[in-house]
């Protein structure tokens, strides 16, 4: 069995959104860093790229799991790029290799990616995004949002 | 450009499901079929074996696309299996190969394929399913759902 | 266990290729559909749409498992189209829904379906493709290749 | 566009193999970290687990893009698991986000991965694999396999 010992938690969300929100998005990456786990996201922008930052800004490893077929759609602040060439379905891929999701904000993708995670018995911890969906750990913090995380794992 | 000419309706729901809707799923079915589209579905039980049975009996076609590695996974009525081999990332290509998804009651690997749709910009309609999704279609019969389905291609 | 029971053959090959290439391909989808299988393909254009035009001439069913992420980029000799989005993992799909292969010229996207078809136990038939693969049918004619697909189902 | 700086160059190759070619691979590995770059590979044993083995205790990273549904598939000296359930089709997402290629004996798995590498344009080194295909560039010792692959990045 693999000595896989390093957290993995799955940031998702919106691909645009305010400036709240990406504030939001590096607080929560850069506790996650700060507390060893590492940071698994779909690498483009929003979200992605504000949970990238504050992780790799606490020294952290940050995985992007792109949909597109190129490394470069990454944003700056992907370390291990994985190239998927295959649009929503890497969503799938994305849940699959977290072991806890923090959902941000976000619209239909995110709730897809919601509704996956719980599908596959994933614990999901919600910020300020889809409302009222039964096993959803609301929060109403980062800091919230990253505790409730690391006492899922 | 292809002669892509007989419409493909997805129909999505729980794979284990009470009488009742197995019934509704059913009649969606039949009546997609009566009105010459195709059916595509999960290719497995619950909502998935119903719509289908519904439409073999019309003379219709029907379309599994399976998560599973085995043709023989499929419910007796696919006519067309597609395997897969790829889990809940088959929902994405299900999605993504209907014009139009009716979901049926369903859970959250149903969710998910309602998210998925909108974020592709398909139409959902609603029966008996996740309620409050803006956006999604709702109506309350099969045959409400297979008009606003046609309406809607 | 479903009652899948019209044989599926998967016809690979090239994209682009010569105007005798085209005839083997077309005479190899008219044999199949003749003995009563579907034919499987990648949906696009050389010998997927020579063997497609073939099998549905004769009255056949043709499903052609899409690499991008419209209906529309199906030749026009497809019934069932199946949208991916996966680009080349595609490729996969169309093998694993397929129980036995015919490989029919082809360049290195038709060598890596003949290495996954090995791979996964399926058959595979050639015809003027790539040679002295270990386990590879090799055969001279159309006719040769079908009924070999069949003697193999 | 991203600042993805560090080289990613994909370790293909037997899930089972001699001992002999474990000692390329995990030199193959060795080397590769030593030059500054990641290590992807399929997360299994053979070649991968070897490859992985050499690159990490180099200090490297080792991303393992695997075909469960489980990250503790993974060998022991993976850091990164990327956890795809999608079986054979994982090959081409590991392919995908690769820059260059290393195949390391292998069957008929390596096979698609060459195939598949070509296809996409990505340079392929080979060293004791498949012979005789054109555009791999065939090597004899893992360190002539290191400075191939760093030449066509």
């Amino acid at each position: 069995m693999a000595d896989v010992t390093i957290p993995r938690i799955g940031i998702i969300g919106a691909g645009l959104c305010s400036k709240e929100i990406m504030e939001m998005a590096e607080e929560v990456g850069r506790l996650v860093a700060q507390r060893g786990a590492m940071v698994y996201c779909g690498g483009l922008g929003g979200v992605m790229e504000a949970a990238a930052k504050g992780a790799v800004e606490e020294g952290g490893i940050t995985v992007g799991i792109l949909p597109g077929s190129k490394a470069t759609d990454a944003n700056p602040y992907i370390k291990i790029p994985v190239v998927t060439a295959m649009s929503h379905a890497r969503n799938v891929i994305l849940v699959r290799s977290s072991q806890v999701l923090i959902a941000i904000s976000g619209s239909h993708g995110t709730l897809s990616e919601i509704a996956l995670a719980l599908k596959m018995w994933k614990p999901v911890v919600g910020l300020n995004t889809w409302e009222g969906i039964p096993d959803v750990h609301y929060v109403s913090t980062p800091k919230q949002a990253v505790d409730k995380a690391f006492e899922l794992l």
